[in-house]
């Protein structure tokens, strides 16, 4: 029997290490491309290395480790998690799928696997986004869907991504030649954690991913009319904040009634101009509305734009409904998924099928191959925060699944 | 006759050249002490010493003219408004009452009447608060109600109260000596413009002041929980911007349906490290609450305070409540305003009682001798805006409307 408990006490030491490297004095920072980044991705190399791996940095820095197999005419199936994070991070969100891929991979150089496919083990350079506010870059290469366009976006320093690959030590000339032709991919799989808390609250451990929800981003501005606020009278108001308000509850109400996943959010809100003593002349916030259905986000977006205008009518206020952004929900593979079912089952656990609000690398890698996720518990849903957590026995939980499932498919693809 | 018309196209030539001197190049801004607001004040004083009144600065720069009534023991009258402004000004906020007050005097200088009171002609030097965030500062000085701390106050480049006087020109030790003593007041008068939209929705051109609002300010923080747009399922938020919306519309509805002039104002609303795709956690704004009547606006008080605390709880929110300022209703002097309501319905006009949202000069004032004031009909209720503006017939029915009143009150004196 594999002990997963001590194998688990080793990833999450590999943690601890990974996560003492950060640009900040406290905390854990290593956005893509800084120093603090470089040298964590170091580490990962070093023990990349160590496993037996065949070991590189591709054109944007993605850290990728080859395991071949024997076997003549083998695809290559992808495990892979990223290594950047956001600012004033957490520990796992990322490094915690990349360790325990890396724990899966050495087990089998150890045990001396034979393997019906090549596994490349990859450590994504950026999926955050954070830098150059655009996600996935790691795994757009990889996929071939990387837009040499995004190389002259350029960060809050106007430093373009073109100087910040060179800056450390990539190349971008190398970019194309890094994709992973289509017709070598066998699937891809990632474990990562949750970052919500329906695990936390359902009582298991682990969850597969059917889907990743699509979203919808708009910008609402509500143009009323500035007013004193000891001079005018309620019913003459044309009070944009009321009229906003009105809205934020009316987002809230309709994706609660609603469910089936879909959830509307009003992050963003501001009162131009504002002051204690002057009724608000005009507001300007986000809406960010996700559903891992096509048809109920579209239906979703029409109603609560609707719902916005008659708003605005009734109060006698201009409306502005801008789409900032719009991305199609991804569903991941249903042949993975009854594999990985069929692994959790075998631990022990529950089934959960969960559908993911953030999004993640499976979702370019979709586009490519069959691909899934397993998502592992973290403690009160928290992530994108220094209190993010997992348990012990949950990673234990994980790793045994993920194990289960790597057989399953070596068993699927043996003649 | 007196040719009402023809005065006010001179008063109104009078303010044109008093709003073309501003410290910004473009629209009107003289706030307390700076360069422009010398400037204008040189320019009113002038005006005043060539009407022939007795002409002085005083120690916080109030420009104060003097008409000497020759009746043995004869009490002062004083006539007055601000010519201090916000910033971004309109031209009649202030002015328009200093100018048509000197345009009364100068008439009875011209036309020789006697008054069997003096008559004391003042422009405030502050009114509005805007550069040290304490309003009142020239009427609190001519009252006895200046507190020596306020000198100690600081305006935005750290300069204090007493510095800026002393950079003007004034003096801060000749302050206390510069309150009328109390059994000098025979009362006081202001004209001023609406800056509410009542008189313009009602066809009047004029109103009598019958109160000024009471005001409570509160600051409200609801501190929920942050979190992912899109993996934290709707009945698992705590989202403090929901929660903020509710008591906006709760503090909307309240007002609305509660009439007599109770008025609820949340003007200023942040969202601390807002994100388009985070769960707002923590939002901070303000409620500002108004109302005639003392005991009205403290049940309001109490009753909103409560609404907020319901919401909270229903929410799972925690709320901090701050009182950040109180003062009471004032009633103006119901003498002066029947004397006022007999002028106005003398010259043709229904008698509108109006209560003053906006705090004035004549709040200080009321603590001394019987006050009141008459509001004159201002464009679409709009003020605090360079598109500030009022009819020149309003401003000859105002004329009207003041110089009976001054009539009656001094037959009122004469024995």
């Amino acid at each position: 029997m594999t002990d997963y408990h001590a194998r688990t006490a080793h990833i999450l030491a590999r943690i601890e290490q990974l996560a003492a490297i950060s640009d900040d004095a406290d905390g854990v920072t290593r956005t893509f491309g800084t120093a603090g980044f470089v040298r964590g991705r170091d580490l990962v190399q070093g023990w990349f290395a160590a496993a037996g791996l065949e070991t590189r940095l591709d054109g944007i820095g993605n850290l990728r480790g080859r395991w071949p197999s024997a076997r003549p005419g083998a695809k290559t199936f992808v495990l892979a998690s990223h290594i950047d994070t956001v600012v004033n991070a957490g520990k796992y969100d990322g490094p915690l799928g990349v360790l325990m891929a890396l724990d899966l991979v050495e087990t089998i150089i150890q045990q001396r696997i034979e393997l019906p496919f090549h596994i490349e083990l990859i450590a994504f350079s950026d999926e955050e986004g954070v830098r150059f506010h655009t996600t996935y870059l790691g795994s757009k290469v990889v996929t071939g869907a990387f837009d040499p366009a995004l190389l002259q976006k350029t960060d809050a320093e106007g430093i373009t991504l073109a100087r910040a690959i060179a800056a450390m030590g990539g190349d971008a000339a190398q970019i194309p030649a890094d994709a992973l032709p289509a017709a070598e991919w066998l699937g891809y799989f990632e474990l990562h954690v949750e970052q919500g808390p329906v695990l936390w609250a359902s009582g298991v451990p682990v969850a597969l991913v059917a889907a990743v929800a699509g979203q919808q981003r708009v910008e609402l501005t509500w143009q009323g009319m500035a007013g004193h606020a000891g001079t005018v009278p309620m019913a003459q108001r044309q009070d944009a904040l009321a009229a906003a308000a009105e809205f934020v509850l009316a987002a809230e109400a309709f994706a609660g009634a609603h469910g089936r996943g879909l959830v509307a959010t009003v992050g963003q809100l501001r009162i131009p101009h504002a002051a204690s003593n002057v009724i608000p002349g005009q507001v300007i916030h986000s809406l960010d509305l996700r559903s891992p259905d096509a048809g109920p986000l579209a239906a979703a977006y029409g109603a609560l734009h609707a719902r916005a205008e008659a708003i605005a009518a009734r109060r006698r206020v201009a409306l502005s409904w801008q789409l900032v952004q719009a991305t199609a929900p991804v569903a991941c593979d249903a042949g993975l998924n009854e594999l990985l079912a069929r692994a959790i089952a075998a631990s022990g656990h529950a089934v959960v099928r969960l559908v993911s609000g953030a999004g993640h690398d499976v979702v370019p890698a979709s586009a490519m191959a069959p691909a899934t996720m397993l998502f592992i518990r973290c403690y009160e849903g928290i992530s994108h925060n220094p209190l993010e957590n997992v348990e012990a026995p949950d990673v234990a939980a994980a790793l045994e699944v993920a194990e289960q499932f790597l057989r399953r498919l070596a068993s699927r693809h043996t003649p």
